[in-house]
C-alpha cells in the first residue's frame, strides 16, 4: 500500500478507535454499590474530593443498629469519590465534578485477620478486586488511626 | 407543700424531661428517604451544611437514564442534610455533624404547575409536610437559577 493510503487509512484507525474510547467512558458500567444506602459523606479537602460513603445491607443494617464495634463479617463499606467542583451556579456548594472511583471495605475477621479484620478493595468496572500487599498496607496504615473504631473513620447517619 | 420541697420536685420533673427529650432526639425517626439512593452530594460552605442529595425509585430511574428535562411526575429529591464537622482524627475530612434535616422536592407537573412542576417540602421525623405559600416562595426563588434544568441543581449521579 502506497505511504499516502497506508497514513490515511491509520489516521481514520486512530479515529475510530478514539470515538470508541469516549462511547466507553461514557456508559463506564459501575458496581452494584450504585444501589446501595447511605453511611455518610465527605469532602477530602487535601485529596480535593467529595464523597459518598455508602454500604450494603449487612453494613446498613449493622449501622443502624449501632452495632459496629465490631462490625458484622459480610460488610462492605464503599467510598465513591468523585472530583470536587464549584457549582457553576451556586458558587458556594462545592459538588461532584468527574467520577474518580469506588474504593471497599470488606469485613471478613477471618480472611483479613492481618488487617483488622476488614479486606481493601476498589472496583473496576462492575468488578471488585481486593487490592495486592502493597496497596492494602497503604490503606491499612491510615485506617489504623480508627482502631478503637474498628478501623472505619465514618460515622453511619441514621443510627436509631 | 413547703417551697423548698416544689422547688426540688419541680427540679426533678425538669430534668426527667430533659432526659426524655434527649432520648427521642437519639431515637429521632426519619422518612423512607434513609433507604432512597445517592443521586449527588455537596458542601455547602455558607450555610456549613454537608448533604447527601438522593431520589426515590422513580427519581434514581430517570437520572440514571438522563430523563429529567423534566424529570417524571412521581419523582421526589430528598436533600438531607448536616452541620459540617471536622473529622475528629482526619483534619482535612469534613464530614456529618448533627443532622439538620432533610428536604423534599415533588414533581407533579400539574399539582405543582405554578412553582415548575415542583412541590417543595420538608420531613418532620417520618412525614413529609409540603411547606406553606411563603417557604414555597423561598424554595423556588433559588431554584429559578436553574429553570433550563428543570428547577435543579444536582446533576445525577451514575448517568448511563
Amino acid at each position: 500500500m502506497p505511504a499516502r493510503q497506508t497514513l490515511l487509512l491509520t489516521s481514520l484507525i486512530l479515529a475510530f478507535s478514539a470515538a470508541q474510547a469516549e462511547t466507553a467512558a461514557e456508559t463506564a458500567e459501575y458496581g452494584d454499590y450504585i444501589d446501595w444506602r447511605v453511611l455518610g459523606v465527605s469532602h477530602r479537602l487535601e485529596k480535593k474530593y467529595v464523597r459518598a460513603i455508602v454500604g450494603n445491607n449487612t453494613a446498613i443494617h449493622a449501622g443502624r443498629e449501632g452495632k459496629t464495634l465490631p462490625w458484622p463479617d459480610g460488610s462492605i463499606i464503599a467510598k465513591l469519590s468523585w472530583k470536587e467542583k464549584v457549582h457553576p451556579r451556586w458558587p458556594a456548594a462545592i459538588v461532584p465534578g468527574e467520577f474518580a472511583g469506588a474504593e471497599a471495605m470488606v469485613k471478613d475477621a477471618k480472611k483479613y485477620a492481618a488487617t483488622g479484620g476488614w479486606g481493601f478493595g476498589h472496583w473496576e468496572g462492575k468488578t471488585l478486586v481486593m487490592n495486592d500487599e502493597n496497596a492494602t498496607a497503604t490503606c491499612f496504615a491510615c485506617h489504623t488511626t480508627m482502631k478503637d473504631n474498628d478501623y472505619v473513620f465514618t460515622e453511619p447517619a441514621f443510627k436509631k
